[in-house]
């Protein structure tokens, strides 16, 4: 059986099609600039790499695109769509409505239209791609959706409910959703797999261009740091994270800014950016800061610091940890973050294995044999979660 | 030595006169409705209690009142003002200027002018109080002023730096202060006195109608709750702490609000009083929520949790914690938050004294004898700081 899975974005179309006998991607590609000129990137598990332009006025071109370089030319990896047994998209907000992958119809999309104020940037340009996949495709192709805010569905109201004015959650439905949902559930369903153990008190740690880390305790998330946006929580490449309010409405006085203009400038111009001036990458900043720039160095001690304070903080909440894990680009390459996260956290029973944390994105154990708080990189894998999500779906499992 | 403490809000005064000899209050009292009536209420430690009312136009017949209440008549404490050695003033916003309690002079007074834009509410009325005081009491009566804000001074910059572009904190001093801090002061220093050691990993819980945390390492605070404002971090009995700040565009956006209006919203009308929808009171929640009101009891539960988890967050950031010390309106006598925020913490090492724990109000070690983290009932007494201060400030200490 072969999935396809598929993100979409207001202007580009990440592919992948996964062999659900070996998990493994037979291709993968990326239909970029939709709308504007358009541009396709090809790669096949075999080592075939394409790259050309090509006119995307809609999605509806991409896709059409997508089906041809999977099934012909030098790209070429079924001998005809009927290969692809179903499709799975990854959708971003699913609001209180759905706390599991759902079959994409009329209903489904008309409710993810209904929750697009909650997630304005993502989930109309998730919908156009759900569509125009239906009409490359055909009805006839079972379409999975997959949301990113599913798997934090558990939290108890505690952690959900903001202390603002309950009506603002009744006529809004302002609560804390979280995302990174699918990642979060892959590598801790990966973690339970490892060790055979259901029941463990897990901390995930999701660090890359966007952070969140979630506290899950025997499979069911309980609280993640994310919140009604992607907004809220860890410092990112160029999002604030948490903030005092104040600080809005100060800035807004002082600057003459609206509170959407104060709110985008905390998305797209904080975070590593902000502090340090002049980047939002990771790497970019260790450079900088092995060379001396204070405000780099800054940026990614506000990082480590923060994780340390969560981790802490959930562990509380759950009352003690069996495991933390990193996954995400920083989470997974990264040795410094890891090893600064894990010092100093005798205290909690972690002994870090600094030996065993020289690795790259390969699945590690980093704590020593005696430490009652295991630590581990778990390379995360997303579209392999929605492609067996699809699968079970599909085959009604 | 006799200190009096100046406490001035823009339309209250609240004054104690204290014995430094014995650290008793000797009388105490509230000018209340300055600028629109006037009603003074005072009360000696001998046991007289006077309310009545008295036109107060401005701060200078508030203090004239208050002069002639403890000269003269059933409430006289002192013969004459000349037994008035020195007068201590809270004074809440110090920014970045005051890290300790300084002599009020005309430099001072233009500094926390030049702050007020960092603590509008409370910074132009306390300024205030200390020109219609000098007016009353003359120049040569030494003043003092004790900050809210000095006692966190000494936080890095991973704990005080947002992260959001850089210029902002160079152009505007936006950055954490932290509040409450001549209460986190007192109880830590008064935690070092009853231990015997300066050397602690203390966390202190100031839980009132406002509440903040801090973390105290060696007697140096390196990380706190409240931050450029004190909206940020707890819940509180109207305002909001932390939320995802993407709610302040989306409630201007829906509900027609600026965003100076959504953060008055957050810091008037959200908290407990939000969430339950009828009350700012713990005492009032906790009674509701026994009855079963379903908002009050999450109004309770939400901050217990919250509570819990910077303490969580404390402990990682300073590789541990040897003590937690409850202080503050509801951390002094209210046993079912201590013991909540407590309960399942064992994997830290800390083992509560559910026992010790029946108490209000009176310091308490509420940890088992062999407990490794100690938990302490510690009643604040911001006054007496105030009055400490200044006396080792006037006698050059």
């Amino acid at each position: 059986m072969k999935v396809l899975v598929i993100n979409a974005g207001s202007s580009s179309l990440k592919y992948q099609l996964i062999d659900m006998a070996t998990e493994e991607a037979i291709a993968k590609g990326l239909c970029e600039r939709i709308g504007m000129d358009g541009k396709i990137t090809h790669k096949t598990s075999t080592g075939v790499e394409l790259s050309y332009e090509v006119a995307f006025p809609t999605h509806k071109e991409a896709f059409e695109e997508l089906t041809k370089v999977l099934t012909s030319g030098e790209g070429k990896v079924i001998e005809s769509l009927d290969e692809v047994s179903a499709i799975g998209h990854r959708a971003v907000h699913g609001g209180e409505k759905f706390s599991s992958s759902v079959i994409i119809d009329e209903e489904m999309m008309q409710t993810m239209d209904d929750l697009a104020d909650l997630a304005p940037l993502h989930n109309p340009p998730g919908l156009t791609g759900m569509k125009a996949c239906k009409e490359v495709f055909g009805e006839d192709v079972p379409m999975v959706g997959v949301f990113d805010t599913a798997f934090h569905q558990t939290m108890p109201a505690k952690a959900y409910i903001y202390p603002i004015p309950y009506e603002y959650y009744e006529k809004y439905r302002i609560r804390r959703y979280g995302f990174h949902g699918t990642s979060h559930r892959f590598v801790s369903n990966r973690l339970a797999e490892i060790t055979g153990k259901k029941d463990m008190k897990v901390i995930t740690c999701h660090l890359g261009n966007g952070s969140s880390i979630a506290a899950i305790d025997c499979g069911k998330v309980i609280d993640t740091t994310m919140g009604l946006s992607p907004l809220e929580g860890l410092i990112m490449g160029t999002r604030s994270g948490n903030i005092d309010p104040t600080i809005v409405s100060f800035l807004a006085d002082k600057e003459g800014m609206t509170a959407a203009e104060v709110v985008n400038m905390l998305n797209k111009k904080s975070g590593y950016q902000g502090v340090s001036g002049f980047t939002s990458d990771q790497r970019d900043l260790e450079k900088a800061a092995a060379e001396g720039n204070e405000r780099a160095a800054l940026a990614v001690e506000i990082q480590k610091y923060q994780i340390k304070k969560f981790v802490g903080g959930y562990a509380a909440a759950m009352g003690g940890v069996d495991a933390i894990v990193f996954t995400g680009g920083i989470g997974e390459n990264d040795a410094s973050v890891r090893a600064d996260v894990c010092a100093g956290m005798e205290w909690m029973g972690l002994k870090f294995n600094a030996e065993a944390n020289n690795v790259r994105g390969k699945e590690t154990l980093l704590s020593t044999e005696d430490s009652k708080v295991q630590v581990w990189l778990i390379p995360t894998n997303e579209e392999l979660m929605i492609a067996r999500d699809t699968r079970d779906i599909v085959e009604g499992k």
